[in-house]
This record gives structure tokens, sequence and C-alpha cells, in this order.
């Protein structure tokens, strides 16, 4: 197994050289104002923090945070002491509020020059994203590690900055969520959103109601006592935690224990996909009394001051074919199903509002005659968002944001929450726009690669949320995103770490250099694909360890070699460096398959990536082939283009769930190659 | 920093080729016996556990670790539920003893065929090493994740198989300790013994000497609560804890609180490498009652039967120069310090009997009028312990398994406890020789790259323990060390996750494939060398953070290179499959260093590595020049090889203390070259 074939491996170039210099300080999200100064700060082994204003504890364990993570990226044990005149020093002239409310002033001024540092903030809060600056600022150099100079003032252009993580679907343990929780504070986001109940599993514990968890979880849960230490942990951060149980619709979980709540007769498991699906029951004075009591619990265990109850994609089905629930809604004038809905919603409004919390909920919970306290949380978009605006209702953008569909940074990048139909809204509606949050919905992940699908991508999510709208160079964003997500994985992140250990399972080997190969230039189908490609429905009690689950969302090789192509295209094919990077590129995919291929063969979770593999070496060849073409400046024959146009085609269709985009880039060589106009 | 340029990167070879199929089983360490059946036990999800013996709390724990390991292995969630027919069915006899006791049967069966496997043994302690052989034995294949069918009885050949880590030298963190335990059991070894106290600090608390840690410490110690943790998670992996307080010379850190236990005058810091050093003063009755008093409490806090004191390396230069000790000595009529040092030890035995320990020490502590009841342990050597045994003292060896000094595996693996001068020892004697131990020193090792220290190699020592002494093939060592390396990591350590993040933080880049071709090829230098090079005492706060401290102590890939010249030297150097591998080897490392250059000059903690880096591809272009003179069948001029050799030599050098054990295979390929018989 250890032992690839030498002779058949061959050439691995290490990385692409598309940018040769990065004269930007490397900081995700860019502070609102930068000024660069001349010289820099060193971080030796006398740096000291001192702290000026307020003491608070969150700053105090903010402090040590701070020091743990500098050690951690420069390998110097920092502990740290009270010091007079320490290296830095961090005035905060407010502690941080006992309970987090939407719009505090997070904004904080940080000072560098060659001789010490100072982090001066309103309070607390932004003196702890100061301080998660400076440790992005932290650089080595050939004097040694250095901060360097610079002054920045720095305030978010939202005030909703969050990460919503499902841990229905696949239970996410409290130590994942809580180095998630270290890389939203290292990127400055502010909102957890915590999807604890859907149809596989019902994830807070109730002692108002315990089978909620007793039957409705298979024992993957958080006892009420996890929830207050990782509520504590968050605000430590500056995070509020916002709870969601989603109803009436996505609640099987709450039918198992308590199936008189649901409109069909049950019973209900958790544990069978298969089985049978409701949706609550609207009709019946006990389901308001049920949820009296639960929000009631709920919200004394959850102090924020807003309070998610889901409400999205309700099944009219359940309801159509309830004939007390067709009479109920005859008896009070209701004429679709959607009405059902409002009067449901109404009435948890109402529960909501008296237990001291505002309701939030997904687009379909909008009605105009709801008060304009709630909030609407949009996965339908920025018209969506608008409407509601337009009507008075505040509102948070997740259209776009929605990390389980797979696409590229650059494209939740360019989601902006005051962009597309809410450009046209009047300065007062956009202030109902409260900010965004990314969604990573868990039918795909699982403890163990549920970073990488998370992270780095959803620090340009942040960038987007906190930074001026200005800001919007997709360049520089993956060059800095590259960085941070460095340093999010000295903060404990396993995003990348994850990704080698699932590999290294599938090969059974340490020994996967021609396994990376291939996983950095692969990426999963995208949008609901997977799904559509799954016959019936996804068992979540099956592992998933398979290629597809372990490699990263987007490819920053095929990537790069694209934006190689490109910059080929542009010298007009002719640029002997660049085809040299390209050739050598080339030739490592195209020898890749002989040393893999032993390796898939013999694992019974890659067999089903040999064609993937097969396809990049042929594609590879296929672009060599061009080049050689393009080099001798002849046009190339007819049959060779639609060979070589028959192979980029089967390239393109997805095999085990897996894309190429090299393929793209590979196609425009060998049109280049035929005389055709390159297409982009 | 991310972008190496690409026209130099050129050429990764993935692996090599020295052994193509692994027909043995991975297991390490290979047991007493083994039968290989036909056929194999799929591991799938319904996979279960029945305990059918003895349910005592040690075994169910041991359950859920194994069924925790299985799930990362394979990534197929196990969650451990009683069964009446599991697929592996475990029965042991009787519970784990409270105490664990020298010489505890540790045998057990394992039998697996296609549809089911068995683990007997005759108490808790055997079922829990058959769990970790099944382990070993899962294996992806066609077919999915498989244990071959296997009939194995196994037992140890030694009773007691240590693995030492001082903690005084750095601290070493408990989590740090704890995953280190759970890599002993993967091996089967059944002692860590803990070496608590040093000069540079004192690391257990005393609640009757609190200035012990108060003063001695730097804050960095175990509390007693963690202690008893600690010894209670070692009990439950099979493994007896046996503390170390070294006394009466490594000790500066007891007299930093209690200066009159010192032969000289203080005052005593253990910051402070310069300050003044001593050993414990004998003479006074006070010293004892101290003893007396300490020995009883942590003889409470530490159940083993075993009590070790040190009594290495007394610097009689405290005692000659104290004028209270020269009177005592002559008052008692001593001639020598060692004379002072066994009364010393006479006393400290009285005090360990008496609190119901028998005492362990090295081997200065040895003097004929002790009971025979003590235990030496030997970093002298075989012929000490042989000498030892023959008086009738019973011993462990240390020497030839100190990992500090950073030799390769193969030679702490051709150390037999019964070897060298142990051989001649009649059979009675030879059962004196109870085992050894493994001794990670940490003067050079921090928490982050301890386990890269001790992993793989220490796996090599405990197969020497537990393996009947007619195991000794070095290339099968090898090849199963590597593959349970792998499986180690699954568990938890951090060997090889460490060292690329220490890279990463070294280059301040995610992107250190250069770098890591480097690391692939240097080691460190060996036995006290690196003591020897650095000027003046060792500052116990640097950081470890260099190139020297991160790469592994024996290169893979230098080996298996030596491995590849080797075969090629037999070919008569005409195998053009093999010379094939030994170019594509060489290629990469000549252009390496043009890649790397870029990285190395722009980082502090890089550049010294920089000759480093240039040697190798010096080297290279020598060994291809080789590779070009055989090839013509040509005698290369005279001139040409004086030059191979000169950079040769400079090579052989090292540098920021690495060398490059590669030069040796190139210069037999130069030697060949010039048809002078090749060097071995």
């Amino acid at each position: 197994m250890r032992y690839l074939p030498l002779a058949a491996t061959l050439f691995i170039c290490s990385s692409f050289a598309v940018s040769q210099s990065q004269p930007q300080l490397n900081l995700m999200p860019i502070p609102a104002s930068v000024q660069q100064g001349s010289g820099a700060l060193p971080i030796t082994k006398t740096f000291s923090v001192t702290v000026a204003g307020v003491h608070d504890p969150a700053l105090e364990a903010g402090i040590h945070r701070f020091a743990d993570q500098l050690s951690r990226q420069t390998g110097i044990p920092f502990q740290p002491k009270p010091e007079a005149a320490g290296t830095l020093t961090v005035r905060a002239e407010k502690p941080i509020p006992a309970l987090l409310k939407l719009g505090e002033d997070e904004s904080y001024q940080l000072t560098v020059t060659d001789s010490g540092a100072q982090i001066t903030a309103p309070n607390t809060l932004g003196a702890l994203h100061g301080l998660q600056t400076f440790l992005q600022l932290v650089t080595i150099t050939p004097q040694g590690f250095v901060v360097p100079s610079v002054t920045i003032k720095d305030q978010p252009r939202f005030p909703w900055r969050g990460l919503m993580i499902d841990v229905s679907r696949h239970f996410i343990p409290l130590d994942v969520l809580k180095r998630n929780l270290d890389g939203m504070a290292f990127v400055k986001m502010n909102v957890f959103h915590w999807h604890l109940s859907d149809d596989q599993g019902f994830r807070a514990e109730s002692k108002v109601f315990p089978k909620l968890t007793g039957t409705g979880s298979e024992g993957n849960y958080y006892t009420q006592e996890e929830i207050r230490n990782l509520i504590s942990y968050a605000h430590d951060r500056g995070i509020r935690v916002v709870p969601e149980f989603d109803t009436p619709g996505h609640s099987r979980s709450w039918f198992v224990g308590y199936p008189d709540l649901a409109s069909n007769e049950g019973p209900f498991t958790v544990e069978d996909e298969h089985g049978p699906e409701s949706v609550t029951d609207p009709t019946r004075e006990e389901t308001y009394k049920f949820i009296d009591k639960f929000v009631e619990e709920m919200g004394k265990l959850f102090p924020d001051a807003y309070f998610h109850i889901g409400g999205d994609e309700v099944n009219g089905k359940f309801w159509d074919s309830n004939p007390k629930i067709q009479a109920f809604k005859q008896a009070h004038g209701m004429k679709t199903n959607q009405d059902l809905q409002a009067y449901y919603n109404e009435h948890l409004q109402k529960i909501v509002a008296k237990h001291h919390k505002t309701m939030i909920g997904w687009d379909e919970i909008l009605r105009p005659d709801l008060p304009k306290t709630i909030v609407v949380q949009s996965w339908r978009g920025q018209e969506s968002l608008a409407a509601a605006a337009k009507e008075g209702f505040s509102g948070i953008l997740s259209h776009g944001y929605y990390l389980d569909l797979i696409y590229p940074a650059s494209r939740h990048y360019a989601v902006d929450p005051l962009g597309g139909g809410a450009a046209s809204l009047t300065a007062e509606q956009q202030k109902l726009i409260l900010g965004g949050e990314a969604c990573q919905w868990a039918e795909w992940v699982t403890p163990e690669n549920v970073d990488s699908h998370i992270w780095p991508r959803n620090a340009a999510i942040a960038e987007r949320l906190w930074s001026p709208q200005s800001v919007t160079d997709v360049n520089s964003m993956y060059a800095r995103m590259h960085a941070v997500s460095f340093e999010l994985e000295f903060l404990g992140l396993m995003h990348n770490a994850a990704r080698d250990r699932m590999l290294q399972r599938m090969a059974g080997t340490a020994d996967i250099t021609a396994l990376q190969i291939l996983a950095d230039v692969v990426e999963p189908v995208q949008d609901y694909n997977r799904w559509d490609d799954s016959k019936g429905p996804i068992d979540f009690h099956s592992p998933l360890t398979h290629l597809i689950d372990a490699v990263y969302p987007e490819s920053d090789s095929a990537r790069e070699f694209g934006n190689l192509v490109q910059k080929f295209a542009q010298s007009g094919y002719k640029d002997p460096a660049i085809e040299t990077q390209i050739r050598t590129q080339l030739t490592l995919w195209r020898h890749n398959d002989a040393a893999l291929y032993p390796l898939l063969q013999q694992s019974a979770l890659l067999q089903e990536d040999i064609p993937v593999s097969q396809n990049l070496a042929m594609i590879a060849a296929a672009g060599l082939q061009a080049l050689d073409y393009l080099d001798r400046g002849l046009k190339e024959p007819e049959l060779w283009k639609t060979q070589q146009l028959t192979v980029i085609e089967q390239a393109k269709k997805p095999v085990a769930g897996l894309l190429l985009p090299v393929v793209a880039p590979v196609q425009q060589l060998v049109e280049a190659a035929s005389g055709q106009s390159p297409q982009k």
C-alpha cells in the first residue's frame, strides 16, 4: 500500500505563481479604515499586555485566549501577567454587557508602532475585536515575528453577522461547535444561530417535555448545562446565541415523543427516513399550551432577545388530508394553508412576545398583519427582504450564503444584503436590513468534515457583513482568505487537517500524495445535485467517508489553473514562462492516475473515483497536446479536436458526485489550438 | 509568500517503491503466536460487541474506547450497545485488579473468522490487549473494511515494558501525557515512569511541602487531583504509574523552597540556568525527616508498589566543598562520595520500605549491601544489569532505549535486555531482568513536538519488550511501524500533524511542499551533540521552533533512498527501473532549493537552513552526474571526483543541528562512478 510506483508518479508542482507579492495586510474582514505606517513591532518572548481600562472577566479571558493563540502562531510561550507598561495596552471604557443586544457598539481602534501597540474601545466587545485584528497582523519576517505599524479604526457595517449550524441532520458535539465559535470570533461574526431541531433529531434538553430528546434524539443532544456552557462560551467571545426550534414543518422529531402535536397519525421515528412525516397541527388548543410551556422554558435557557421559530417549507398535504383541520379552516374562513400558517404564527408570535422575546423566522412567516418587531430571515433573496423592509419589517439575508450548496467563496462574496432587490430601498428602509447569516445545513456533514464545509469560505461572508460595501476585490479576498485559513487551523479548526485524515482512512495508508493531487482538483457537485443523484431518502446514519465528503468545497488548484490559462490567453498564448507553468501542472495531472490507480482499486471507498482520476489524466493529455499545437503555431486536424472535445464532454459529467473544474480551462486551450476564439 | 515560483519547483515524487507488497499482518508488537486463516470479517455498521465474561468497569470503558477508535479508523459511527450475540465476543474470566502488580497475567487469545471474532483472556488486562490487536488488524480492502481471519495466542516476553517521560525540563500537560498513554496501550506497554522532578522544575503537588511546586515549578505542575486522574486513566489501560523524584542529584527544584536540604548555600531558582546548583545534603537528620514525610505523602498518592528515587549523576563537588559534610564522612569512615551516596540510599531504602514501597533507582544506587528487593534501572547497559543480576538484584534496561538521543528505530530495536552482557546469565538470573523502559528526556522537547520524538520509534521498543526474542527482521519492523504510526495518529497522537503545523509556522504559510521535501530528508544530530554545540547552559525558556525541533528524528525518505541505492549496487548499477527511481528522487532534490530559497530567506526561523537546502541540491547534482557516468560506462575524470567529494564532505557537516543522511548513498554512487568498490 505504502509505496506508489515511483516511475509513474513524477512531477508534482508545489504551487502556483499567481500572486507574487502581497503588500496588503492579511486582514479579514478588512477594517473600516487602515493606515499603514513604517516599521514593525517585534513579537518576542518579552511581549506583554497591559489592561488599562475596565477589567472585566470577558476581557481577562479574551487576553488569555489571545496569549494562547499568539503562542501557537509564534511558538513562543506567553503567559499573560499583569504588567505596568506592556507591549500592548488594551483599554476598554465599559465592560461587556451581561446580555448582548443587537447593535452593541463593537468599534475599536488599534495603533501599532515599532515600540508598542494600543487597543482602545468604548467597550470590551470592541477590544476583543481589536485583539483578533492584532493576531491576524502577526507575521514572520527575516527579523522574526512582527506586527507591522498600522493605525486601524474599525466598526462593523451590519449589526447582525451570523453563522447558522444545523445540528439536527447530523449531531455536532459541543467541542466542534466551540472551535467554530472561535473561528467566528476570529472573523468578527457575532451571532450563532443554533438550528436545534428538525425532522432528524431534537437536540436541546427540555425538562418540561423530556421526551423531546428522550425519544427524538437517539441520545444525541445537549443537556441544559451544556447549552448554558456554550452560551457563556459564546458571550465571552462577543457572540449572541439565537436558538431555532423549527415549527410547524421540519418537526418530526417533536412528534416522536408527542404525537398529538402532529397533523396525522404516527408512530413517528427519527431513526427511519422511510417512516411517516407530518407537520404540527395548528388547530388544537393543546398545541399552543405545549408551545407556551416550551417557549417559557427555552426562553429562560436562552437569554438572547430573539427566538427563532423556523416556519419554513410547510408541507400542506398533512393539513389537506386531515378532515378536522379542513373543517377548522372552513370554520375560520381560511382559504389557503398559508392562511392557516399565518394563524399559527400569530399565535406563536404572541406566545414568544409573552415570554419577552422577539420572534424571528424564515420568509414564510411574513404576513403584513404580524407586528413589525418580528425579524425575517430570508432564504429567498434580497427581493423578499426588500419587500419585507418596505412593509416595515426588519430582516437578515441568508440567500446566497448557504455554505452547504458548495459554491465558491467568490459567489458568496458577491452577495450584498443591500444589493439586488434591496438596492432600491430608501436609507431608512435599508436600516431594517440588519445583516446576514451563513447557513450550514447538515445533511452532508459530520463532526469530522463540518469545519471544512464552513471554513475558510465563511470568512468571505464575514467580510461581506463587516467591511465597507466598497470592499469587493475578489483576488484580494482569496489571498487574504488563504492567510486567515492558515491562522484558523492554529486556532484549532480542522478544515485542512481533517481532509488529509479522511484521505488516509480511505487509502489505508499515510502515503497519500497522489490522492491529494486528485483531491486538490475536484469539487463536489453544487446546489442540491447530491440530493437529486441519491436514490430515495438520504440515510442519515450512513458514514460520510467518501472522497466527496473529504474534498474541499472549492478547489484552489483549479481556480489558480484557470487564472493561469486566462493570463496565457491574454498573452496571445505566447508567454513561455506561463506556458511552462501550465505544462508542468498538466504533466503532473497526466501522470498521476498511473500512480493513483493501485491505491484506488484496493479501497472500497475509493473505487468509485477511478473514472475521475482517469478523466483527469485524459484532460491533462488533451491540454498538453493543445500546448504542443500552440507551440508549433499549426492548426490541428479537425479529427483531433473532435476527439478532445469528446473526452472533455465526458469529463464534465460528475462521477461519484465529483466535478473536475479544470476541464473548462483545458477546453479553452483546445479551442485556442483549433484557432477558435477561446471561450470564457 | 504563498506562491512558490512554479518553474523552479518541479518534480516531486510521491514515494518510494521499496516494498511492493505486505502479506504480513500490520501488528506491532508481533504476537507470540499467529496463524493466518482464509477469508476476513467485514466491519460494517452492524458490527457489535458482546461482553461474555466479567463485566468490570475497565473493560466497559475499554470497549467504549475501542468503539471510538474503530469509528475513527473506519468513519463508521459505532455506539457500543450490549448485544446478545455481537460480531466480537469478549470474555475475560477475572476483572482487572484494583492495583496492578508486576507480572500480572496479560495473555489473551484472539480468533477471527469471516463470521465473527472472539477474545478470551484470564483477566481484563489481556482482553484489553486483545482489543488493541483487533484494531491493528482492521484494514481497507476492495470489499470494505475487514479484519483478516486469524488465530492469535499472545503474551508478553517481559513483565516490565515502560516509557519514561521527563516532565521537568519542559512541562508536559496532562492531555499530552494522556494521548501518549493511549499510544502505549496501543503497543501494549504497561509502565508509565513519570520523571516528576529535576533541576528545572518540581511537577507534583505536595500538600505537606507546598513550596516544592509553590516556588519550584513556575506554576507548571500537576495537582494531586490531576495525578489521581492520570493514574486512573493509566489503570484503565492496564498501565502502572511509577513516580520518580530524583535525589540527591538533579534536585535543584527541591531547594528553591527548601534550601536547607542542599549541600551549599542558595538562594536557588528554577528560572535561571546560570544560578547556583547543588545536591542534597545526606548528613543532616532533617533531610531524612523531610524525605520520610514526603515519601509517606507521595506513597499514598501513587499506589504502585515501586517508588523511584533517581539517584543518578550526583556531582560530588558540592559535598567536597562543604566542610561539615567532609567531617561527617571522616567521622563515619567513608572514603568516597559513592560511600556517602550509599549511606544516603540505605536510609532512603528504609524510608521507602517503611511506607510499603519497593525502591527503584538508576545504576548508581546499586551497592551489594542493599536489600535484594530493590530494582536497578540501567542507563549504563546490559553489562551493568548483568552484574546486578549476578548479585541477585532485579533490573530493567534503558540503555539503548533513550529516545532523546535521536537514534533510528532499528538501533533501539537491536538492543535486547537479554543481549550483550546479559546473554551469559543463567536462566534463573535472566528472570531478574524484568524488561526495559524507553526514556524521553525533555531538554529538547515541548508539548508540541514530544509526540514525534516518542512516536513511532517507541513502538519498536515496545515490540522488543513484548514479542519473542526471535522477532528481529528490521524491514518488517519498519513496514509495520509505518502502519502503526498511521493508526496512532487516528488515536490522537500528533507526531505527524504537529510537524507540518510547525513547518507552517516557520514558513508563515500553509504552502510548504518545498519545505516538507527538505524536512523529509534531514535528521537532527544524534547523541548529545546538540548540547555540545549549544553555547553555555541551555535556556529552557527558549522556544523550540526551529527546523531541528520540527523534523522527525529519523528520515524515512533517506533510509528508503539508501535502500534503493543498495539495490542498485546489487544490480551492478545496471537495473534501469531502479535507476529511474533514483534519478527521479535526485531530480526532485536537485531543484528543490530554487523553490525553497525564497521561503527560507524571508523567515527568521528558517534562514539558518539555507545552507542545508543548498547542500541537498549540490549532493543531488553530484548523484545525477554519477548516474550519467554510470550510464555511459565511462570512468569519470579524477578532477570531477575530487570536486564531488569536496561537496560531499561539506554536506556531511551538521548545519543548524541538521544532518543529511542521503549524503552517504550519494557518495556510494560517486565512488561507483569512479570505479572504486562502493563503500557500505
